[in-house]
């Protein structure tokens, strides 16, 4: 079968032909329905995250839905034609073993999940990698439930799905977004305000502000504006390091507190939230053979939304 | 009766003759027993906090203990010849309405505490600002318990009592201080190490680090030291703003917050580890003639410990 596979850092996915995987002891081989191309798929190729990949070649994609195909030895939580997720994880396919861009791949059955029904294929792999970051920036990190009023900076992938996740548990969303032109989308999402800066909303007493973009002045700006005893979530890398204004962060007694990716029990919930019908992630569906193209265009920030592969 | 008093800015306090309180409604007047100097005080005289005394001339002194001496209409918490203390407060004795450089104070009874059996006067007005300033940090927003490790950043006056707070609940304490002429006091304390710098505990994965310092550097170091899911409690205001490594902040969940002053179930709480034997201020004393040369010293930073006066 056809794999787009790593090879060497610097060079584009190549496109090899390597053999169906078989389940091995506790493992099971998912038949690949939906797999969703990621930025971190440019930082394995451009040489900044190569280092996390034990071997070469190894085929990518980290954002897996399918349906379990066959069992291995002592694998016993899932069954032939079950439909599961493969959270994203550093020890998971796509980054430790061989991923998502080939039509069947083997997994662990413990890093695996049950799909809720009603779930479309390319929702659920879209969820697997943005859906339980925003998620467990928002809920577990965040603190948010029914109430809370939040602010949200950066309305891309990630914000959007976060301003979502935070609306469908009851809190009052409020997002700090430069470009103007996504104002309409938060809007009809139902969140209460949308502003350029961050100073627009200064009045608003914010409980929690997560700052998915990470620009070092977001951030300090969120320690500036949420409300004394308030909570800040880092969750976007957009800088190293940046300068905090610490005189107001223990004045007024701000948590900052950073959010790392997520876990299966995050990504269970962002899963089940998608099947309510109460998230959805903006989503461009692309062919198996369009991967190669696709990576390149997430390099070129030429993407809207997720890029999902749907296979079949 | 005497009473040591600020008048201008720049100005040394000023000796004035001032009638003696009575006890206005919901009051109670204490005939004060020992009262601490504060750097605060240095800051209300210097400008620095001075737009916090809402009248002048206005008698200095926020670290009052002392015994109840008149009791005004409907002050029904406290009985004659109560012991009590005022645990420092903004809208409290000595920078709200006049404070404890006279020999009686009125204040209003709910800003009052009452003092456990068995604690001096000097520890007990030393608690009301350093003890629950640093218990707050420790306790409250540290969240330090029986079996914690903790670092400590800073071993002066609020460090030295954070630590043995920390001590007292039974947490592991590892103290950072650059002087090291104060690293055998720590030791005698029972904390389990010292060191000049945060370097040296890398390796210690700690729970919790108090930067009692707030250089801003002190901050980062403890950014980058503590454990995953850590949590560093920042209390000094060495500086303004600080460059912090946001990246360390994020990838490993680090909680950064702040820690302001402390609330009167602190101060209570202080005062009982105090009675008990398990914390203990450095105290110098001097007179009540004393107390214009004693901001002076406080300004030159020539004092060690705490410097109270006590009465009588």
């Amino acid at each position: 079968m056809k794999a787009w596979q790593f090879t060497a850092v610097g060079k584009p996915l190549t496109r090899n032909d390597i053999p169906e995987p078989e389940a091995g002891t506790g493992e099971i081989v998912i038949d690949v329905k939906a797999v969703g191309l990621c930025h971190s798929d440019v930082g394995f190729l451009d040489g900044t995250l190569t280092s996390l990949l034990p071997f070469r070649p190894i085929t990518l994609g980290h954002e897996i839905a399918g349906v379990v195909a066959s069992t291995g030895p002592g694998a016993r939580r899932f069954a032939v034609g079950d439909r599961v997720a493969v959270p994203a994880a550093i020890e998971g396919p796509g980054t430790s073993s061989n991923g998502g861009f080939q039509p069947k791949v083997a997994v662990r059955e413990n890093l695996a999940i049950p799909l809720p029904d009603g779930i479309a294929w390319d929702q659920a792999a879209a969820a697997t990698d943005a859906g339980l970051t925003s998620y467990h920036a928002m809920i577990v990190q965040g603190a948010v439930t029914a109430g809370t009023k939040v602010g949200v900076i950066g309305f891309g992938g990630l914000g959007s799905l976060g301003a979502q996740i935070a609306l469908a548990v009851g809190a009052e969303v409020f997002v700090v977004e430069k470009n103007e032109k996504v104002h309409a989308f938060a809007r009809e999402l139902g969140v209460t305000d949308v502003a350029a800066d961050m100073a627009a909303f200064a009045d608003k007493k914010l409980d929690v502000i997560v700052d998915f973009a990470g620009f070092g002045t977001t951030t300090n700006a969120a320690v500036e504006a949420v409300r004394r005893d308030g909570r800040v979530v880092l969750v976007g890398l957009g800088v190293g390091e940046g300068t905090i204004n610490l005189q107001a962060l223990t004045l007024n007694q701000v948590m900052l507190t950073g959010s790392q990716a997520g876990t299966p029990e995050d990504c269970q919930a962002v899963l089940q939230l998608i099947a309510d019908g109460k998230v959805t992630s903006r989503i461009t569906h692309i062919g198996f053979d369009q991967i190669g193209d696709g990576i390149g265009k997430l390099e070129r920030g030429e993407v809207i939304g997720r890029l999902v592969v749907l296979y079949d």
